[in-house]
């Protein structure tokens, strides 16, 4: 059960392994043991057949009387998705986003730590900012190297963006996850999500006027 | 087809379309006048026959040897997106990413504005951060009614979401962006968009891993 490379699983179900995983621990907070897919599902507007689904994707299946138990499936979605090591992480641009980004995620998973960040600004420079040491652009491959950084957040202005990531690809990063409203395109080998609130915003205006 | 009732369109479209238009302000930005689909396609990561396929959907095609003018494609896309006096916004919570929400988005869209924010601290009550009134928590469903703000995006502690929530669905909102890790359920009527960075970046490390 745990050995990952069995699983090759697509990206939208490494999605909702995480969103399940989040609930879960919350309901292990509320000193629940058990939970059924129907509860599952409700708490994050699926459908059971989908929750049954994607957990019998990853080998795991319930009782039909107690449902699944929290702690173990806890574990599994952990074994699949963790790494032993875990993931080391760097911030790029610490403005007020890249700040609220590292203060919002500190402590929240044992597997991922921002250990670093980066930014232009000379004030910024050579300090602790939300408990993260702040490094010039310009060092980015040797703290990246030397760090074992494996994922970089980038939240710069949008301007900027194009060529933080062209000095990222450089130090061999493998996941990036824009944050900014301009695209990225990345080589083979090298994972990319993108958020840009513009298209959140945009979509629930196109929907609240239908 | 400036009509856009004629249009029922899935949450991905509008997602996609939302993405076009970003690129396209880029494009004439630059000074260019057409776009093939398969540029459009090649910076953002997509194939041309999906670029078409959406673009069909809301009835518009480009010519085989110039491809779309992109100033028109702008308009058809703003046609079916905007609603005609815009949609009006809050920020629930102006802590850093409320913050950082606020900044980034003035001015970045004409039809979507951010004209209110809420938050309990005293200290931030009476005030204009990044330019935008900031009000109690307690004057949500006043202030909300009387500035016609139909968008709310949720930037509070986890802890506190699930209330904040609660007293938003008691205002009549009918968009909610909830940027918190705690998820939600709202009542048919009320359009949901969650985004945590704490799924991203999971995900990101699960393929990082592979």
């Amino acid at each position: 059960m745990s050995n990952k490379k069995k699983f090759d699983l697509p990206g939208k179900t490494v999605e909702r392994l995480s969103k399940y995983r989040r609930v879960l621990f919350d309901r292990i907070g509320e000193g629940k043991i058990n939970i059924y897919s129907h509860e599952l599902a409700g708490m994050m507007n699926l459908t059971s057949v989908q929750v049954r689904r994607d957990l019998m994707l990853i080998g795991y299946s319930g009782s039909q009387s107690t449902g699944y138990a929290i702690k173990d499936l806890i574990e599994v979605i952990g074994s699949i998705m963790d790494s032993n090591e875990g993931e080391r992480i760097a911030i790029i641009g610490m403005g007020d986003l890249g700040r609220s980004i590292t203060n919002y995620f500190k402590g929240k998973r044992e597997k991922l730590e921002i250990v670093a960040s980066f930014d232009n600004n000379p004030k910024k420079i050579g300090r602790k900012i939300a408990g993260v040491p702040c490094y010039d652009e310009n060092e980015m491959t040797e703290i990246i190297k030397n760090e074992n950084i494996s994922i970089a957040v980038i939240t710069v202005p949008s301007e900027a963006t194009k060529l933080v990531a062209q000095k990222l690809l450089q130090t061999g990063i493998k996941g990036i996850l824009n944050f900014t409203s301009e695209p990225l395109t990345v080589p083979e080998g090298v994972y990319l999500e993108e958020y840009d609130i513009i298209t959140s915003l945009e979509k629930l205006a196109y929907f609240v006027n239908k």
